[in-house]
């Protein structure tokens, strides 16, 4: 099969080993998936993964093995880790999988990922698709999870003033799903041109150059990934405050931890999120994703994708199967 | 009045004008006082302060510029901060006087300190100490109630682990609160004589040696102030587990913060807490803060007595008034 391999170098594989799907696990046919920063990472050594890329991705379950053949002939989107499953981990009872010291993760730790034309996983990381969503919006579960992730994990009361931080994808899908959710969000960026796309769908936008440095924020989402960033986000967030880590910022300056202590803010860190609640947001038909999407290839221009991915302009980059 | 004084160079001026209190104020007489690592960093240029330094303090009331004379006579402690008290300011209404933007903070941010004869403060920051709290635990107070911000600000269940990093005053005084508090405390430490000093206070202690460095732990409380105690509390702490900043950590090296993201962590900045919880702590004499002190020199001796503070096995040095 087609498969978009990183071994070094990223290269574009036609004869890659058609995986099998092992007892739990169905078969699906990739129709769909879309390149994020962490694949281009991985390109640059994050992990130190090597072999198929790719953790986003909407297909249709083509064979299972096990009893269970509910999902069969289903389109569906996969979460991106599964666990150990043994009876005693904390993490799997509680379908937390991406804590699971001995877990598995899509494209980047232990696990082919979706950048073919099949992958498999275990049948419990399989959610299926709301009919009245297309693929192209089913694309976008896995980050519009993680954006929904902050509040799993932390209550954001609906009279708060929140900021997300970075207008690239990362703070756009933030910006959107908090707002979706009826929160008080401004989105604050650099390009005007990104958030207007977050504007013509409600969300409150201002440019940093024009937006005043107070902190007077209740909840600041980092999501620029830079130390700039970082540091004017705690400028932002207000005593007592939290501050949300999206983006896995390395610093390569020295940074200044103090102003947490004294000001006593929570730096929250965030990562990826539970499936149902995105699934139930894009059946609601509350957000769309179309003006994120800088371009659809077919898998056999992977390549050039990922080129174009690196592009400064480019939000999202999707790859047809 | 004799007083030390920060002013470029730190001082003993024996005639240092005496504090006048203004309305609503009173004016304290010091009998005992305690050098915190916060006024070292001051003679170090922190805060860029110039003034009678120090924040930790007991003494006696001796003049109140007010109707409401009933600490007059009183031994009493002050907090360190004192607010706007305008009528809208959302911190002096709760008594979070820290956070108010426009603050004075003793021996720190435009309020002469108590390493002095005297210092006037509001009455509404002065607590009476209990009669059976000798001075030389009162001293403490100040760094006991913000050990104990921690509970005010993070619920920490009966049932969690937590490990308190770095074995200097702030890493000792943290394990006692906690565990007079009944929590599931480790201290880890590098130095056998100081851990021993919780222990015999029913503490559990380990040396960093021995300990193994795993992420299990639900709350670590890092308090040695270096990006390696930063890094190492990083590494203790469970996903989705608390680490608790308690000391302002300048990084003078690259440091890492993908690890808060990656396994979800919360970083929680903790800095001073209330003092009505400490002085019932002490009142209970669940603690004996005699061990961690290092040397009571007079005031005449100040300047020697900031000397002994920089050594490496010194704990706690008081000033006698």
């Amino acid at each position: 099969m087609k498969a978009v391999v990183f071994d070094k170098k990223l290269k574009l594989d036609n004869n890659y080993e058609k995986p099998v799907p092992q007892k739990g696990e169905a078969l699906v046919r990739v129709t769909l998936a879309g390149i994020c920063n962490t694949d281009y990472e991985i390109t640059k050594g994050y992990m130190g993964y090597v072999g198929v890329l790719g953790h986003e991705a909407v297909g249709i379950v083509e064979e299972i093995n096990d009893e269970d053949k509910s999902l069969l002939g289903k389109r569906v989107v996969p979460e991106i880790s599964y666990g150990c499953k043994k009876p005693d981990c904390p993490w799997c009872a509680q379908k937390l999988y991406r804590h699971c010291p001995d877990r598995h993760t899509l494209g980047i730790w232990r696990k082919d990922g979706v950048f073919a034309q099949y992958f498999t996983m275990p049948l419990e990381t399989l959610f299926e698709v709301p009919e009245n969503v297309p693929d192209n919006q089913a694309v976008f579960v896995e980050p519009l999870a993680a954006a929904l992730e902050i509040t799993e994990q932390y209550h954001i009361k609906p009279f708060e003033k929140v900021v997300v931080l970075g207008d690239g994808k990362l703070g756009l899908i933030t910006a959107l799903a908090l707002n979706a959710q009826n929160l008080d969000v401004t989105l604050v960026g650099k390009h005007q041109n990104k958030l207007d796309i977050a504007k013509a769908q409600g969300v409150k936008t201002r440019l940093l150059q024009d937006f005043p440095i107070e902190k007077i924020y209740d909840v600041v989402v980092e999501a620029t990934g830079s130390v700039n960033g970082f540091e004017t986000s705690l400028a932002l967030t207000k005593p007592r405050g939290t501050l949300v880590l999206k983006s896995t910022v390395a610093t390569g300056k020295e940074l200044n931890l103090a102003p947490i202590v004294i000001d006593e803010i929570t730096v929250l860190g965030s990562r990826c999120g539970q499936f149902p609640p995105a699934l139930r947001l894009l059946e609601s038909r509350k957000i769309d994703f179309t003006p994120l999407i800088s371009g659809i290839y077919s898998v056999d221009d992977a390549i050039e994708a990922f080129e174009k991915n690196k592009e400064k302009d480019t939000l999202k980059i999707l790859l047809r199967f």
